[in-house]
């Protein structure tokens, strides 16, 4: 996918694998699905039997940029996606509020920029806070007797699904502003400042915002123009917070 | 699956499959697809390796049933599917004229009966006559450079896109709230006004705002979040305005 400048690229990111085998398994199934950049954040070994799963994608693994945190792995990436088969069941829980699989994919459709694909760990999943820094948490609809998928699995999934929206060709696409998103978001918590929302809910509020235009995915021009009545608010609020 | 009587029951038939990892990798995303009656056509043994890889799901290995030919596995069967990732280049050849598995999954929909999913060897995948012998070819869309997919990523991305439309009716989570929406959008046009933002940008503005929000779909109880932090920033914009 990552060919065609017009199309989103994708990054598959593995949040501390602890299982040789599934790296490789990844890395095949991402060749399978045109998918070549893979980050690994405090991987396991990438030893024989993780290169004799991947068969013929040793090329990734060769390739695959590891880092020793997460936030050093997500830095230079547009669009963070959290997957996961595990739905929290509360809807106010804005952290593990999550659009499936399938909404997901058709809305890459109109996005490009960089998406970082982002699993978790093959026991613990992601953590709280690593779900946080995501823009989207993204659901695998899965049996809710035994939801949890193999990690290799689950990325099989996810790939075929961006697959078979993406690979056709598609219609104009917004620009992911990354920078314009973290300044938006930083306002946000500003204005919630300043306006003396209620404490205890502010984080709750901040990851609802964030997951609305995560859902939304808004182009670079859509930033700025929101950034802009963001601004315009504050300042509004502290000339005459001033006047006191 | 097989627990509504209004869908098709599904059965998974790899044939003589040579990893006992695969097995039990197979058998544990069946599980996580609700499919739970697996047959096997002359396998390997199914040694710990399997059983370790199959996680919750090794009750389906323990029921799993074992034939010595293909024609015998199939033959209590009222549907047979072959599945395969790589697809005839020749229209000609009908044997292996497939149709996508999305395309599949979807006229699943209309039917009832037990359908078996085909699954060839890890190695030469299934034999000329075995598809000759399958109602239909379905081809799971892949990378023309790697079409090849493993086993159980072949499995797993099957059954998920029958899962998708077989059995998964989405819960509708977000509940659209179009009162709430249109006072919402009324508060952002009134926020415009308080804050001086310029007459000529404001009906682009208004747009965009609610385009963004068409396209995050955001649940009444998002929508109530948002109208509190909007009507905090226009009362404290009011409040201090008064005391100019």
């Amino acid at each position: 996918m990552a060919e065609k400048s017009s199309h989103p690229a994708f990054v598959v990111v593995l949040v501390e694998p602890k299982n040789p085998g599934n790296i490789g398994a990844v890395a095949r199934v991402m060749m399978n699905f045109d998918v070549h950049r893979l980050f690994l954040v405090n991987p396991c070994e990438l030893d024989s039997v993780c290169y004799a799963r991947a068969m013929h994608a040793t090329s990734i693994l060769d390739r695959a940029q590891i880092f020793s945190t997460f936030q050093e792995a997500v830095q230079g990436l547009d669009y963070l996606v959290a997957t996961s088969s595990i739905e929290s069941k509360t809807e106010k829980r804005h952290l593990r509020n999550a659009v499936l699989l399938d909404e997901f994919s058709e809305k890459t459709l109109e996005v490009s920029g960089t998406i970082g694909l982002i699993f978790g760990r093959e026991d613990y999943g992601l953590f709280n806070e690593e779900i946080a820094a995501c823009d989207i948490m993204c659901k695998i609809p899965t049996s809710e007797s035994y939801p949890s998928l193999n990690l290799s699995h689950a990325v099989s999934v996810v790939l075929y699904s961006l697959y078979l929206r993406n690979v056709y060709i598609p219609t104009k696409r917004r620009d992911l502003g990354a920078v314009e998103k973290k300044k938006l978001y930083e306002f946000f918590a500003r204005l919630l400042d300043d306006i003396d929302y209620p404490p205890h809910k502010k984080a709750n509020t901040k990851i609802m915002f964030k997951r609305i235009l995560g859902r939304a995915m808004p182009s670079t021009w859509e930033y700025h123009t929101l950034m802009g009545v963001l601004s315009k608010t504050l300042s509004t609020i502290k000339k005459t917070q001033r006047k006191k």
